[in-house]
């Protein structure tokens, strides 16, 4: 595994894929922070240059090994696959074990560029590894079910129910979760089919959702995502330089040891009522969430990277940020910044019933401790904010998120093998 | 409409996007048609050169306004959008008039890279054009709703059916079909949106489905692209620089005036069984299609382009390309290539109740005949086609798309003001 001539190197595959990208490391982008809160700044934009087209985007390359996983801090990509399995009766410690390991070996080739193995079936041939990232996580049912209840950290109790939700258990919670993100969707499905392949007989596929962000290049210079409310979306982040990012990102040493430098991940579908959003004059949009749809400015003025002032009046005496906006309710009361990093992709499935989009946001938020970073600021949100009558949660699962392995290692190896 | 200037060209997103791009005509790329046919060649590869991630790829531009409506030899986009609408019950000629001028008008203004109207949301905002097109098609049905009856060409006639079709005529058929690509999935779906607001009213969306290809640039050069069976798809199709290519594609003078230099479009959307195409070993795989994975060569030898030799014979007598062999069933009896243009996009709409992906492949074909074309393959494949035991054909349509509109004009305008 920590080899990096993987079984299917040898074959024409392995060298028609790394001839293309003229040699194994180019384009070697490392996992560095920097551009996933700035928006939606990509990999290829840190890849040699090169005229646009020549490949510079299949080259961007995230190291699957490290003590972060990948797919947590890195920029964006263009597309993602989410997927939860369930082990199979009869399956516990050691078929996880194997199925760990045999991920994380092939998610670590892929990431070069290289074949998976036996299961690949060429739909990402002659593409560079395309910025391609792929993370794990633990449901909370995993450990019983493993044999791992001990293990089982408080953090990973069930989310509270909230006023509004209408979720789809058959589309929420599982016992392993799989985020898989590249800048090229056939990179991306590939990887999906051959992780599905490689659990059959250990775990089954529970569901599946796919979402999209900006493809790099598509602004002339980086800049923050937009969502499928035209809002930008992203820009009150924490961002790696901050004192605290880590604090509130990465587990510490109040969480068990195999989880040390992990994560939590909250995952919620929210699909947009787009019909009634666009109906509203842009102006109301605004007061929804607080800031100006042309360029992200809080509405207390500045741009968009000025600080809210939720003080501000208008010039009636009203408030500029008015009491219901999103950026008013999901702001915590100290002023600290909300305690996780939100890294949600778009997602459009075609047409509902009623003709209108089954569309939204496959919100993703990477944090230290589910219960002081998504909890307190959903149950303000749930009760207080403007922009709900336009949103309906309906899937939600919470999963912790080992830290990264080591070359020769695998994901989850110290609750494994602890 | 013939102005560069749009309603909301003086707004600030007018400014910002146009600002953004460097310049309106910064990247124009001519709706040439070279790259269709090379594969997954990108119009950003042929935008001025700069690093990767500059913009160029947003800055790629097909002209909405010409002989051809874009969309048919233009190189594919990474992301489509496919729709179609029914007139509502009191909506005529008069009625379709007006949502064509607006949509053609849209359509031009937002492959600019301008905001389209009253109804942008600003979700493609910062980005530029992307390579954006937008294609119309007329379905057998409208002819008689908006009481253009004789007006209905003869080659519209519905398909016949095929043994094993399993057609979902809920996800068929339709008045009117859109095909809007781009190379952003954000700024497809913002067009996407607009479109769909624009006919609310006269039309309704009778189905949505949404495709992919290569990312621009995923690959170190333009290739043929694949499938999400892994093979190289498209190398047989017709050349634009081939002495019939025009003949093949393009209606002739046997069709209604309002259609001379139009096109027939026929979509199957066409789900893949890939759980059992993956239990093939690659060299069976190879013998269903006639072709090699890796390269796409030929069984009877060469590489990718080598003319296929039906004849050849291996070591043991049999046939290098064996009889049920996909390409040797669909290629026409005379050695003159098939009369038809795939431009087929992939799709992926997560799990299916038994948990194997619903994937499989977009089929567009655009001709200047289906009964050339599309149909007498169609029969031949349905019957003899080694391939057609991993695909189930879902859905069906078969639409007239006219000629392109002149600046000023809308696509349409031959037919409804003839
Ligand atoms: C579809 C649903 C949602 C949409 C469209 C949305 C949109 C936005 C937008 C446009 C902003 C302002 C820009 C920024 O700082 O990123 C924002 C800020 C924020 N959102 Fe959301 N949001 C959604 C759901 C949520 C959820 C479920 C949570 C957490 C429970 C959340 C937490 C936050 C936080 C913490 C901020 C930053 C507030 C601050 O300025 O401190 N959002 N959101
Ligand atoms: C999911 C379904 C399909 C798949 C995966 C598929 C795949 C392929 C592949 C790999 C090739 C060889 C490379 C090339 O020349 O493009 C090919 C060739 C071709 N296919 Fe298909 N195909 C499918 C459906 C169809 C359908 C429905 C038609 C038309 C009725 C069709 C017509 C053709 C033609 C005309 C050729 C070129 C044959 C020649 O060499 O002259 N295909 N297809």
């Amino acid at each position: 595994m920590n080899s990096t001539t993987g079984p299917g190197a040898g074959t024409a595959a392995g060298f028609s894929r790394r001839a293309l990208l003229g040699g194994a490391g180019a384009g070697l982008v490392a996992g560095a922070a920097g551009g996933a809160v700035l928006g939606r700044a990509t990999a290829a934009a840190s890849a040699p240059a090169g005229p646009a087209g020549s490949g510079a985007l299949g080259a961007g390359q995230v190291p699957f090994h490290g003590p972060r996983q990948a797919g947590i801090v890195e920029p964006q990509q263009a597309r993602v696959h989410l997927a939860a399995f369930d082990l199979v009766p009869g399956a516990g410690r050691a078929e996880l074990r194997t199925l760990l390991r045999r991920w994380s070996g092939t998610s670590a080739r892929l990431g070069r560029g290289e074949p998976a193995d036996e299961y690949e079936s060429r739909i990402a041939a002659d593409a560079g590894p395309c910025s391609l990232t792929v993370t794990f996580g633990f449901g909370p049912t995993l450990f019983d079910r493993a044999g791992l209840a001990e293990h089982r950290p408080r953090a990973l109790d069930p989310l509270p129910d909230f006023p509004e939700d209408a979720l789809d258990r058959a589309r929420s919670d599982g016992d392993l979760w799989v985020q898989i993100g590249a800048d090229d969707a056939l990179v991306a499905f590939n990887a999906l089919r051959v992780l599905q392949r490689q659990a059959a007989g250990t775990a089954t596929q529970r569901w599946q959702m796919t979402g999209f962000g900006r493809t790099p290049g598509a602004t002339a210079r980086p800049v923050t995502g937009r969502n499928l409310m035209g809002q930008v979306d992203g820009t009150n982040n924490p961002r790696p330089q901050d004192q605290d990012f880590a604090a509130k990102v990465f587990c510490g040493a109040d969480e068990p040891d195999w989880l040390a430098g992990g994560s939590y991940v909250v995952l919620r579908r929210i699909r947009m009522l787009l019909d009634n959003w666009e109906n509203l004059s842009e102006d109301r949009q605004e007061r929804v969430i607080g800031r100006r749809k042309s360029d992200g400015a809080p509405l207390s003025g500045g741009g968009e990277h000025t600080a809210v002032d939720l003080a501000a009046q208008n010039a009636d005496g009203t408030l500029a940020v008015p009491a219901d906006a999103h950026v008013r309710v999901a702001a915590p009361a100290s002023n600290g910044g909300a305690a996780m990093l939100r890294r949600g992709f778009s997602y459009h499935d075609g047409m509902l019933p009623d003709g209108s989009p089954d569309a939204g946001l496959l919100f993703l938020a990477f944090q230290a401790d589910p219960r002081r970073g998504f909890v307190p600021v959903q149950r303000k949100l749930s009760r207080g904010d403007g922009l709900s009558r336009f949103l309906r949660h309906e899937a939600s699962g919470l999963y912790a998120v080992p830290p990264g392995a080591p070359e020769g290692g695998y994901v989850g190896q110290a609750l494994l093998e602890g």
